[in-house]
């Protein structure tokens, strides 16, 4: 319709802890939401076993993520244990500007970023409904030593106090609830009134 | 659930010009929320025929009214037509310290003056999708003469320079469309960081 139609699409920032079952609602929200556009972000790291070039990253090698950082073509970027990540912003540019919302899924150093340069995009943080919880999930996985484990909740910690930086604060307790509340934050937000004040025609 | 517990009601106002279809759509949102509390408005005005006593309205007389407004009593009031219209304080506080949602249908000034003394309160503005739209809805009603309707018209168009004070624009398309959207807005207000901050028990 007509009336509805967005200027511009939303860029949507998700974050949370490793183990909270981010990929899960995201997978979910995306099911129902096939509109939305999944930023896949670059990488320098070696693709795992059953990772694909382009669905679950953009697999690139340093000299190339190099190159893009100095031309500017990357909206965040971070080093993690050796290896760079980042977010292409061009393609995101090109999305937006097509009215089409765009969904990144970035750590707690890169959405604040994405929201220092984005002021306008809507930031989304994940928890579990109790860290004794996120605990079990972790260990539940079965892919990481207690080692691991242990540092996967100091780090969740440090995240949790980014969290006042965040718009919103969605408890994945169940994943079709959490995805319910996401598609519910973003029918909100395309309902603001500085989103929609060109569809009043009597002023 | 325990943890989705809120800790205080939402105060949301929803104002819209007249012939919009407001009461239909807050009749299908209450169909689908039975939780939120509809705040009954008090008027010194008579009732017509088919409205009841603390249906439509709480009818009092002037001199009940006055002792209210004297008393603090009222949240908004305004005299519309010769007669007081306004919303209880007391009612409301108690609803939303006992964690339910409270909906008020006021006009734009008695918004205003709810968002200056409960600043946390979520305002909506209902349109419909156009002009012309809103005046074939009057005509349709076949209740109001040329005047009366064009008189309307004016005063929406005085109602709709207050649009920039709402916090959430819903276009009024299709009732249940909007009605999905003011409960998305809900939905969404709940998940509001500052709203849930206390589910985080991890810093």
């Amino acid at each position: 319709m007509q009336i509805r139609k967005k200027k511009r699409g939303q860029l949507i920032v998700l974050s949370g802890p490793s183990g909270v079952g981010k990929s899960t609602v995201i997978a979910e929200l995306l099911s129902q939401r096939r509109d939305i556009y999944f930023s896949v972000s670059f990488t320098t790291r070696r693709p795992r076993t059953g990772e694909a070039d382009g669905v679950n990253y953009n697999f690139v090698d340093r000299m190339e993520f190099e190159r893009m950082i100095t031309d500017g073509e990357l909206l965040e970027h971070a080093e993690y244990v050796g290896n760079y990540y980042g977010t292409s912003l061009k393609i995101i540019q090109e999305k937006l500007e097509a009215g089409i919302d765009v969904l990144l899924d970035i750590e707690v150093r890169g959405a604040a970023e994405v929201h220092e340069k984005c002021p306008e995009a809507v930031l989304i943080f994940i928890i579990p409904p109790s860290f004794e919880e996120l605990s079990r999930r972790l260990h539940r996985r079965n892919t990481d030593s207690e080692d691991v484990i242990a540092g996967r909740l100091r780090k969740a910690r440090e995240e949790y106090r980014q969290i006042p930086g965040y718009d919103y604060l969605v408890v994945n307790d169940k994943v079709s609830e959490a995805a319910l509340e996401i598609i519910s934050i973003l029918c909100a937000e395309d309902c603001r009134t500085k989103n929609r004040i060109h569809l009043v025609d009597g002023i």
